[in-house]
Parts: structure tokens; C-alpha cells; sequence
């Protein structure tokens, strides 16, 4: 693991390029429903209304938006089976997949943000 | 760690559940600012003017505004010296600095992500 966080930066010039990945990183999952899109992917092959009511509160046209966006960046891949009526499948790519550790790291961190935040309120 | 990835999920309840903490990590950390503000912290005790030039394109009005609301979340701590004229230093509380996995996690697979996209244009 690149110790990214431990390194010596001598320069502003060296600190942006060290950012330059991780700008990459949040441009892609960056908004409110991409990751948890991804989460609801990460259990299963879904339809697109299983994932609707996964993530809860997103507009078709929003979800719909979201799922291009994902399917664009192969995230994502949609399958569309010659039924009647035709079947639409949304299936995490081998290289959605790879986003894995970091949606475990957001989860941990979430879980101990919650926890404080509900130690605090008492 | 939390095995969030590679657990069996029954329904559509116990997914939301799960998807709360994720859902407070990326409210916290979303946008394109807050991530690049921490990584500049992390290396170092800043002032303004120089997580401005490490950030680099983001405006003074937007860094005012970015700064305060993690100050809100505890992430980041601001302290005024009275010397003349008056300094003001950012530094990562220690709160903010258990984001430093997820950032690691972030760059390692923006990194992964850069070379994949300089690989496919070739």
C-alpha cells in the first residue's frame, strides 16, 4: 500500500501530483449515489428496480443517470436478456469490484462517525 | 474490518442499514474539495494561503467555506495567534486524521485507475 499519508512533501508541485489520484478516485464515485449503487451491487446481479429499492429515495431518472454514468466508466456492466418482457441486468465488473476496499474503509469509518455522533448527543 | 462487501444481505431493510454509514462517510467527505483539504493537512500545520496553493484552483470563498464545515465536523481545527498581523493555522484534529485508510484506499485505486486509463488510450 502506497503510504501516501505518512510521505514528506517538499512542494506544492509534488503535493498536487500526489493528489491527482485520489481526485481521479472522488470524481468517480464522488455524489450522493454512486457508491451505494455500487453497494447494492456488490451483493448481487440486480434489475434495476432491486437496486431502486436498495438505495431508497432515488428518482428513476436519476438512478437510470447514474447506472450510464457507471456502465461509461465500466463499473458497471448492463445486460439486456431477449425475454418477454426483455429482462435489463446490472452487474458490478470485475473492475467495479476492485472499489471494494475503499467502500470497506468509508463503511469502518462511517460506523465509528456514528458512533460518536450518538456518544455526543447523550 | 467489517466484512460490509462480503456479507449475505436478506433484504432490502437490512441493506439500508447497512448503507447508513457509508452514506455519513461520503456526506462528509464529498464534493471536490474536502478530501484534497485533509491531504494537505495531513502532511503538515497549515495556513490558509498555503492549502490554497496546495489544493491550487479552488477559491478563497470556497476554502473559507470547505475549512469551516470541517471545522464543524471536528476534522479540522483552526487557531488564531496573536502576533501581528494576527496568524491562523489549520491543523487535522486527531479525529480528522482517522481518515488517513480511506484516503490511502482512495489514492491507491486513483492510482490503478490513472494507469488503467493511460494503458487503454495507447
Amino acid at each position: 500500500m502506497a503510504e501516501i499519508t505518512n510521505a514528506v512533501i517538499h512542494n506544492s508541485k509534488e503535493c498536487n501530483a500526489r493528489m491527482m489520484p485520489i481526485r481521479d478516485a472522488i470524481d468517480i464515485i464522488s455524489g450522493k449515489w454512486k457508491l451505494p449503487i455500487i453497494l447494492s451491487l456488490t451483493w448481487d446481479t440486480k434489475r434495476f428496480k432491486e437496486i431502486q429499492r436498495d438505495v431508497g429515495n432515488i428518482t428513476a431518472k436519476m438512478l437510470s443517470k447514474e447506472l450510464k454514468d457507471l456502465e461509461i466508466n465500466e463499473l458497471v456492466k448492463r445486460t439486456v436478456y431477449d425475454t418477454v418482457p426483455v429482462t435489463v441486468e446490472y452487474t458490478l465488473t470485475a473492475y467495479g469490484k476492485t472499489l471494494k476496499p475503499v467502500i470497506r474503509e468509508l463503511y469502518d469509518w462511517g460506523v465509528s462517525h456514528r458512533k460518536r455522533i450518538l456518544r455526543k448527543s447523550k
